[in-house]
């Protein structure tokens, strides 16, 4: 085993791109790869796990659907746990919703009014950030509900898109494990 | 600790049944209160894990949505993959695709082509199994791609719509935690 390890780079060359997805012009950015090699979908979690488990937290809170992957995971590995934040019409109990804009049309999200208690102690995870508007979405749904969240997590980054500008800007910490720029 | 414990009836009276959702006359099975406790969820995954920790199991496929954060956390702990089986649209690579009935109208699931290979051995999680149609389609998509589906597991079962029922004549074991009969 070598002393060193780019875990980062490891995990990004693990991300396939499929060019003209869903539009063209678009690099989508699929983690499916990812998450079907047992190595790789180990190492990713594990590198979540690392970084919040000696961490002040209460809960996560993975957005709808892809943030469910990696949050639940993260969750039980540090005994706490998931709340789904999910798009507009599929939770059954008393929701806060908030709205986002898309790049055509907006999207909304919601959560549920006792999924999380006022001061509990958040991390937000989705897949990735673009323009961060779902991350912002769910942030601001959290905090509706009182919860101070921690930081917001994602396995990538676009920085053209700022989404993680926008996000830090507003205050809250961002961890990406890698990032694709205009590449 | 007691010496013996109904872990199914812990967990199926973390549940919480909200009426008329969607519509009038429906008992929703809510699982989110199972989830956001971390004693509960950590029961419930470790349900999971336990059962298949000796089996022969290639990979484990999840179903869009909540059948991720289940399956996810099974991969992570079993050192597996996971796939996601999706509703249509939201895949990038080459698909396989199924349809199947809801009450009113259809919906189809997809799976990239290349998400198992052919005699891989998969456990096939969703949280619920109402009329059956989701899992049925995606053990169908699974089939397709030559995949050898072990088990269909679940939270809860609803033995009044059949879906168990159809499952299990169908030829695929199906395992679920905790099941409302007219409850």
């Amino acid at each position: 085993m070598p002393t060193s390890f780019d875990y980062a780079a490891h995990l990004k060359s693990a991300i396939r791109t499929v060019p003209d997805w869903p539009q063209p012009g678009v690099m989508f950015r699929d983690i499916t790869p990812l998450l079907q090699t047992p190595r790789t979908f180990r190492l990713l979690i594990d590198v979540f796990v690392h970084r919040y488990m000696d961490a002040d937290v209460d809960l996560i809170a993975g957005l709808d659907a892809r943030g469910f992957i990696i949050g639940s995971v993260l969750a039980y590995e540090l005994n706490l746990g998931f709340v789904p934040i999910r798009k507009k019409g599929k939770l059954p109990f008393t929701t806060v919703a908030e709205e986002y804009e898309l790049e055509y049309g907006n999207a909304t999200v919601e959560m549920h009014t006792d999924a999380c208690r006022a001061g509990d102690r958040v991390v937000l995870v989705d897949d990735l950030v673009a323009t961060g508007g779902t991350m912002m979405a769910g942030y601001k749904l959290l905090q509706k509900l009182g919860a101070e969240v921690v930081e917001a997590a994602a396995i990538i980054e676009l920085p053209e898109l700022k989404g993680g500008e926008l996000i830090r800007t507003a205050g809250l910490p961002l961890y990406t494990v890698c990032s694709f720029d205009g590449e």
